[in-house]
């Protein structure tokens, strides 16, 4: 494996030989390639195994492990073990441990009990990526590399220690360079909080009540960039010992506290661990959701992620499109971690699967190869059962090789037409002063996605830079709080179409409201000011005149020269406004609005889309045409492939069709 | 001005001009004489402006802002700027830094990080408000002062600090003299809890389970009692210092962690902050309420505290009517502090104005001038956006100006006929121990304020005492916790009829239940005992023979001579009993059935009543009649100015009426 | 009062003499002994009262209690005065305050303020125990001693003291003897938990995310054998110093964090406190419970636990039917520590009575004698008003002690033919990995429990042993997560049916999936292994063939040799299973299928049941027939008497009739 991206999709699988005996190595290596299985990722929780006593390696076992797999075919991916530090190390260094909002340690006994602000441990993890990489980096089965594991997972982000207190001194003068700048940045005159040097400066937790909103800001910056940094140090030293191998990281579901785009800078893949029943299980304040999705997860969770993680992959290798895998894939059984875990409904493992490679994943990885006896995930079902013998997932995993090898789809997948951008750093701003308490971004634009993929169109998930414009032909920005001026340039010259929601450039970068009020700098593309935003309870949406209305919240706009307002609230308020090749939303639009805008649109901008059926949704890879049924009934789809045919969708099921 | 109360009623505004540049400064100052307004609020958390260094004091940036404003004939509230200490004075004491229930320090980073218990930070304010005054004291455009700001606010009046420890042992000694006293009062043979002295006694917090009531009970009473000196030390500064001025403090919404009346004791000036559409917000638990005044606010809330505070205001000057101001005014939009943050009704503005110059208002003093960039409170309207252009809220400011130069209203009241006894030690008590979750002194006297205004007359909101009583023709109790032996004969001696509910006289000034069993001294004025309390859920409305029902909770009551049973519940207890003037109320009625009571109550007293339409809220003052509609439909109101005219009223709308 | 079983039934009240003028004790004895009252309960917590200062004894004023009780002929229960350490004592060893899953320190001011595992408070105890019993113990009057009061209320069995981790750290030295013993056990391999020696383990607390569940449990099992340990002390001393007197402690209701079943082999009689309003008050998750049964209780909580006490009073007795006794019964009257505290029903006192003493309680005693006026539980009624007079409850006991006098109930009880298995452990397992929010072994046994409620047959609750099974016909085991295999060979010896549920089996003692997969010892007598187990959302059932569902979760089987499947879920997964004399339900069935199976399972085991009308509940004891009636309606039930007579019974009503 070179670094280039992989010409075929293929299956891989999460993988522990430390957890079973040495003598049953050889038959699950056997059984993986039986299956189908290419790559098996190992290690990655391991340290206490790999160095027993302090300075004293052992990777004996590791290294027989590796020959076994690679007996068989297999490629490893290997997986540094920082994601937890013995207990050896955290008693040689207990200030590595995170800290709580509440101001207590947060202590060993579990996994990702460390710091990122803590300098000694990335020194320690250094280390052992050191050992790791100069014992195996240059092993032919060795052909990637996963750095940890699910940064920040359990809310590690975020740590109060007294180096995350120092680190973030030290970041705001590098920042600020003066403590008067940063009063002035800060507007410390705001509630007598002037500060006379960086070392008056706390951490934004535990007073009174809500501190200065940019201090939090500050904060979530600089305790990303710490993940980004941490990542690098062993990025660094892979790229070093292990030439051409890829470096990967495994991202989490709807999981925003650092900033993806920058940690992927240093990685060669992006991936992502995609737990569909789990996922849907969190949505608990829905559920019509729940029920109608049971058993299969929600249509457009996962999608979405895949959508997004495939963007991320784009950021290093400046590739149309980037290189990303599914490092963990629900199995074809119940998880262990939802508050309820059910089980997959009959299809379901199957159509997960698809969704992935349709969307141009190169891997797609089981996790787990086999559900282990103890330890907290003993109920987290694998390929095999705790008894070594084959389960439901191993019987698909086969199938669907069978099938992979029939159709032998590619991870290619041309750049969107449509584009939607996340930002991590406007998820953080609604955090910290929402206005409104369901008023978030990964909500706002969810609510576009969703409305896309009742569309059947392809959707590239995208940051707001020049770069990730081209080549787009209707570029939507549900709600970017902060619009810089690089940006709002960019969109000008771009050659697409443009819609923006609520809030959009409602903030600076230093967490005010711009001089000449939102949009800020989105006014020089579209001359509107926003005076006043209302937010509202669930129960009382304000209709729009002629049908339609905003769910929860709108904006009052002055509306300025040029500015056709096409849609306005019954009481009067614009709605939706227009100029030239951008149209802004001034509220939250309900779900049919939003079709019938993003449809105008697409229709403006000669972009296709289909009606889909109700919980059916569809996506193209290259000549492939793939159609999904995420709901509970049959559903007739024949039109869907163009030929005139009858043809109906089971639930849960899949249909692939090569359309040339 | 001098201490006299105002003869006219006018407005105010909440100004900071450290967060603007000077250059300006004019315009606003233009800007507010244009719009009417008369006095200016500056100041109140500017300690880090004003003293930038330890001891290095700033003040002539204050004294050109209160040129400027003097120089549009404006008259300036000087705020103490002791709610927000600066960061060098946190460092230089820590532990002025509050302690929470958990037992952590509450940190710097927003506002009020102070505990009322530490005597250094005391004399700190004292040193900086002596500073002010001093300079600012006789100024002829000084007329006013504000005692630090919002007293209590994010729950700051009890702190667990060492320095609330040794300062409630000191005030325990003093209050008992021995520990043998406090054994005996506290009733510490109960639970092995005896004390050897008074150095044993901690604080009751995070105990394994619920402490002593009387123990909860002197530790609330010393913490509002530090309240009370805490203000004290600089209204007696202030008073020296700045003769001829008022000394106001702005009190809080629901807010009764100290004893109001104590605090008002040393001011000239009861004042408070008015947020009709936050408040609402707050009542979540009720749904119907929030959708039928959704953008205009609950009907009875504000109004309530208008009658509250104009008693409070009583207290110092001895007046009929106290003096009383609304220091902070939601203005005429959206707030920031709300779970959601709704827009104003069309009208709402000029309703919730109406109300408090109804009530008897001195000043309406808007929140705030200028919407602020940067900051907590970003997304607080104000009178003018945070480009400095008016908003809806300077345009409605202007309007009311012209009507009030048309009416010319006065902040006249007469003492009411009707008095409501609420009590914050009763607040206290029932907070400690219910009975049942659902039991809270104020909800319980907010249901007689709720009937008295759907029966359109004024009323005064007083506290237990003779003087209070002076005038009344009937004195509602609807919970006073603990009767005196003075109260119960001046009740005796009053010329009304009193109505009390349950659980008035159910504790000692020890927090136990009277030897004689409730309703403890009144029993001297119907004789009855209580044997037995019972608490429901709110789905079992317990009801009465002929229609009606407690909702909730009941007595079983003994009774005894002279008393004559009114209404019995259908399984056979008494409800409502009468012995003389006195009615005792069993139990807690359901609104229709309190509405009979109340108003044959006031036929008897010779007090006239009407009975409003649903949403219709009605005052008096002087010769003007106001009347209100707090609904979402249009309502035939002309019956109530007695002109047999046909007279509708707009929601939200407020019509105003000379009626000599 | 020897150590055998009481012959008669009789009242006891729980009293404080130390609260109340001693002049008043002689008129308290005297109308004891007039309502029929036979034993009192003294002293449990009156530490500072004993031992004023330290080391100096005053025990005079117990001992003048005493005496005046004697006088009248009352016998006394004597309590150690242990839950309620002195602040002399605290002050003296502040480390003996337990600490709570925050790390905060739960101090003095309530009651239970110690930690279970702190050696010196035990020795501390063990002295004033050993002073009292030198003082008292062969006293005529003093008949029986309890130990401490309500162990691990406030929930205090677990405490993350030093104390607990140095414990915690010896027990698992002395359990696995070796380090590599416990890696092994705990399979520490998995995320890198792996000990080098004892001293590196820590207290499963304040970890990032959950730790091991074999952590967790060999922790639980550490402090509940704390407890025990910490009762054997006391029990110790009063044998050798207080010969012939009974040792009891009062367990608590639904409580189960420590193993009654271990407490209660050094104990001579169990007891409980029953509050049936109180614990109905609890279920607030069923609002249909609450109303039916408001101001009666449930029907089958109170019951439980008189049948699951009963058993532990034989664990030493080693009798047919253990001794066991209601010590603290809610009087006739409210509670103070419900959420709500309602009014109990006419009748319902009296019901509580006699469903106790028809379970076989040698003594019924009321929880007070007399509603204190001071400290935490004044609003909690006692027999007596608190000042003084008769209250509802005392004129109840004076009915029913004619009743007992008239009908002569013995506390006798057969050994029933159906037991019920009950296991702590087990409830400790779910606890920390459940896998679905509302699965819990008490829920799962309750449900068992109801159905045969609802059959109305008697019913004994048991541990997993083999004596227990003797004398058995139908041993239900409803959830026994670990089945070892002593108890899977006395079952398979046992004469009688046995059906199993979900889960049983589950687990082995290390807290892992058995290898054999679940259910694992129980194989021995089935043929079956567990796959995979799916937990739902309460509002999927998954529907069985022919009707009925499992109510939230079931197991995936794969079945083996000469096992007979009964019933499929629609989808086609076994649902009952049979092999010889055991039925295995492999999910949670819903009430009218349990009723079914159940009762079919009576019918083959040769057990006579009846269907009993909603609401209505029959106990037998001797050949008394006792017949209640726990709904809001009149019912009738003359047939359940066999003489084909009409009868109807009231709400909250009892029947009792002799049957020979």
């Amino acid at each position: 494996m070179s670094l280039a991206p992989l010409k075929t999709q293929t299956f891989g699988v999460c993988y522990y030989p430390e957890h079973w005996p040495e003598e049953r190595w050889p038959l699950d290596a056997q059984m993986m390639r039986e299956a189908g299985i290419e790559f098996v990722r190992i290690g990655e929780f391991a340290w206490s195994l790999m160095e027993p006593e302090p300075g004293q390696y052992d990777f004996d076992w590791l290294g027989r492990a590796i020959e076994v797999l690679a007996a068989e075919g297999l490629k490893v991916v290997l997986g540094t073990p920082t994601a937890t530090p013995p207990k050896w190390l955290v008693d040689q260094m207990p200030d590595l441990l995170p800290v709580g909002k509440d101001g207590r340690v947060r202590g060993f006994g579990s996994r990702r009990h460390y710091c990122f602000s803590h300098l000694g441990y990335r020194d320690a993890c250094a280390r052992i990526t050191r050992e790791m990489a100069s014992r195996f980096g240059k092993h032919p089965a060795v052909v990637a590399w996963q750095t940890d594991n699910e940064y920040g997972c359990h809310n590690t982000v975020m740590s109060y220690s007294d180096s995350a207190k120092s680190g973030f001194r030290d970041w705001l003068a590098q920042k600020y360079q003066s403590i008067d700048a940063l009063n002035k940045a800060w507007g410390t005159v705001f509630w007598s909080m002037v500060y006379r040097s960086f070392d008056e400066i706390e951490l934004p937790v535990g007073a009174v009540t809500e501190t200065n909103p940019i201090h939090r800001l500050d904060f979530h910056r600089y305790s990303s960039d710490q993940v980004v940094a941490f990542n690098k140090v062993q990025s660094d030293i892979l790229r070093q010992l292990s030439p051409g191998r890829a470096v990967a990281h495994n991202f989490m579901g709807k999981f925003f506290d650092f900033d993806h785009y920058d940690v992927s800078a240093d990685l060669d893949i992006s991936s992502w661990d995609a737990y569909p029943l789990g996922f849907l299980e969190r949505e608990i304040g829905d559920e019509d959701l729940l029920k109608r999705h049971m058993g299969v997860g929600d249509p457009d969770f996962d999608p979405f992620h895949h959508d997004l993680y495939r963007t991320c992959g784009q950021v290093r290798n400046g590739t149309e499109n980037g290189r990303w895998w599914v490092m963990e894939q629900q199995p074809y059984g119940p998880l262990n971690w939802g508050t309820f875990n059910h089980n997959p409904a009959k299809g379901a493992g199957r159509l997960w699967i698809w969704e992935a490679f349709t969307a141009g994943a190169e891997v797609v990885s089981f996790f787990r190869w086999r559900q282990p006896h103890f330890g907290q995930e003993q109920m987290h079902e694998g390929l095999l059962l705790p008894n070594g013998q084959p389960n439901f997932g191993y019987e698909l995993c086969k199938e669907v090789t069978a099938e992979l090898a029939e159709l032998q789809p590619a991870p290619v997948q041309d750049r969107s037409a449509v584009a939607l951008v996340f930002d991590y750093e406007s998820q953080w701003i609604l955090g910290y002063q929402s206005h409104g308490a369901d008023v978030s971004h990964f909500d706002t634009v969810m609510r576009y996605y969703r409305a896309l993929r009742r569309a059947g169109v392809n959707v590239d998930i995208i940051p707001p830079t020049a770069e990730a414009l081209s080549g787009r032909k209707l570029v939507l920005i549900p709600m970017l709080m902060c619009v810089t001026e690089e940006f709002a340039a960019a969109l000008a010259d771009a050659d697409c179409r443009v819609v923006a929601g609520p809030w959009t450039g409602a903030k600076t970068k230093n967490f005010a409201i711009p001089d000449t009020l939102a949009p800020g700098h989105l006014q020089s593309l579209i001359d509107i000011a926003v005076r006043r935003i209302e937010t509202r309870r669930p129960f009382s949406p304000i209709p729009l005149k002629d049908g339609g209305a905003f769910e929860g919240w709108r904006e009052f706009i002055m509306v300025g020269d040029g500015v056709e307002v096409l849609k306005s609230t019954e009481d009067g308020t614009p709605a939706i406004l227009r100029s030239g090749k951008v149209t802004y939303v001034a509220g939250r639009l309900d779900a049919a609005s939003l079709d019938d805008l993003l449809r105008a649109e697409m229709d403006a901008a000669g972009i296709e889309w289909v009606d889909l059926p109700q919980d059916i949704r569809m996506r193209d890879n290259g000549d492939l045409r793939v159609v999904f049924n995420y709901g509970p009934s049959e559903v007739e789809v024949g039109h869907l492939f163009g030929k005139g045919e009858q043809l109906t969708i089971q639930p849960a099921d899949v249909i692939v069709r090569r359309m040339s």
